[in-house]
């Protein structure tokens, strides 16, 4: 069970619902899941941070899919179980394929070796790298 | 400077120059960045480095910007200076708008800190997001 | 089971009871936590943790909620579930309430937040921010 | 200098104004370090992160100092180094002085190394600590 | 059960079955863990992951016990908690007494204190460390 | 210059004089590194990190050398670009030939990828290896 536990839809404060509501509205479903409900007991945080997930995540000059693949990417990354969970089947539903999935871990896999490789050898940036 | 220096092409054994070689026509580019130049002290760590990334980087179910954008958001995620100046500009060769790393920082930073939410509050996983 | 397994105080070596007793009399409690009964397999590193433990978690210029709630934060940051546990409850016996939780994660998220954006657009110093 | 450079307060749009303005009130300062100006090449980023620190750092059941050193501590852990010189400066004009400095870092330093000897020991968490 | 789950031998496609029967060769043991045969669903990565685990932990200018415990004190520094068990096991394997495993563990801890103390009180390096 | 700057050792107090006069004796240098220098702002902090570095880096169950890789292959992994100089160095002086460097760089940098193989994928932990 969560820190504070979590709340339930029927046993919200109208401000919470609210943000239930747009919740399910905006991604077409019909449940809350655990995150939302955890952090619930602070209304603040609930409204801000659904705010501005919505904002983030919703349609711009990157398509849902690479979005939630990039969420992904930085919670198998910072090795966050829940969110990987969550985000799996958040990419999925944006139409991640298993060849995706596959060639997306493969890069994130890639990506922590040689960023360690890179401060093990204490390597410069390359002038051309800089911005000027 | 590196660890160990830089190994540049003209002071490169023949085994390191094949894969400088490869490097600049797989880029299609005339030089080779200072990761490889640092690495190639070790040319069995060179070789496999960089046909992990030829493989891994290709063409496949990711396209070429999606793959650097991942690349670079767990460098951010991981705070790794020199690969973050290396993958923003391997990202906008590759296609990357202003508008597209905009994006990509914004989803990186929501991901970085709902990450720390979901642990805090020690949530568990929903039931529907487990793989059975 | 801990790698080591966990050694009990009915056990426990003279030198552990010893550690045992002075945890339990400082912390006015009558239980050891997990933590250190796994540790006390290597009763050399009980002892330095324990001492080390007891000086900086002791009275100074912070007080021991402001502590307890350093420790969460950081261990929240590291998503290192044990430690969010114990020093959840740590810092609640130190006085930690609901609203004072609920603050320092949102402050949590927020800082592992703007840590990437900050390296994601490579921003540099500030000239007033550099110690001279 | 970072990646898209910076935006001058003579050069910035209004709505870039209005918060670089909205800053400068709310902090009782006469200038706009770097962080704002690097990312405020993302109007809706920049609003956006400001609300959101405005909100999360003003007053509440945490005072001031202890949101600046808790946003430090996660800094430190992070090894974000701009965060680390710009909160620290933060957290003493909030009014963290020399001695707390001290003790906060020594509480971050303990963080670390304790989450580390809890992940290799595997340590379970207690009953005691579990929420139910 | 792991995100796309376990392949097992007798499911296993021909190319999958040799990654599986070299590991057993290589490794001298009658089984795979569920590490490979959660990531076989690439083949393209089990093969690579294995060949580079095969040439980076063979004999060389480290023993394998040493490579192991550098293996397990990178996986706790990350609080990868299936690395750790997994790691745990290999290194005992490999010749890793409990006492070795004590003062890895002592070494891990310390490291990242002291990491984070370098961080925050924001030290320069030292001329004589640098490389030139 | 560091966030306190640093403690010379003509400038420093009986206290901090004694324990850079053990840093010297210990190591067998006429020198002191920065970071003791910037830590020395906190006496009670700069004896009790160096009884810790001194006891858990002697003589033991692991030889010198290891201990020193162990420590920088942590750092590299956290990416602590002083720590990682500094123990470098140390490892070279403890014995560390630049082919131990290379291989244990290798090493390094594949745990960190497989890390994030595991938790990208989901796996779950063999009963073999789990303690009992």
């Amino acid at each position: 069970m969560a820190t504070l536990g979590f709340i339930e839809y029927k046993d919200a404060s109208p401000e919470v619902r609210a943000v239930y509501d747009d919740i399910m509205a905006t991604r077409k479903t019909d449940w809350i899941n655990n995150f939302w409900k955890a952090i619930a007991h602070d209304p603040v945080t609930l409204r801000r941070t659904w705010e501005d997930v919505k904002q983030i995540m919703g349609p711009g000059a990157l398509d849902a899919v690479s979005k939630e693949m990039i969420y992904l990417a930085v919670s198998v990354s910072n090795q966050c179980n829940y969110c990987i969970a969550s985000h799996t089947a958040a990419a999925r539903k944006a139409g991640m394929s298993d060849a995706m999935f596959k060639e997306l871990m493969a890069v994130v896999g890639m990506a922590n070796e040689t960023n360690r490789l890179v401060s093990g050898y204490q390597v410069e940036i390359d002038d051309r790298f800089k911005t000027t």
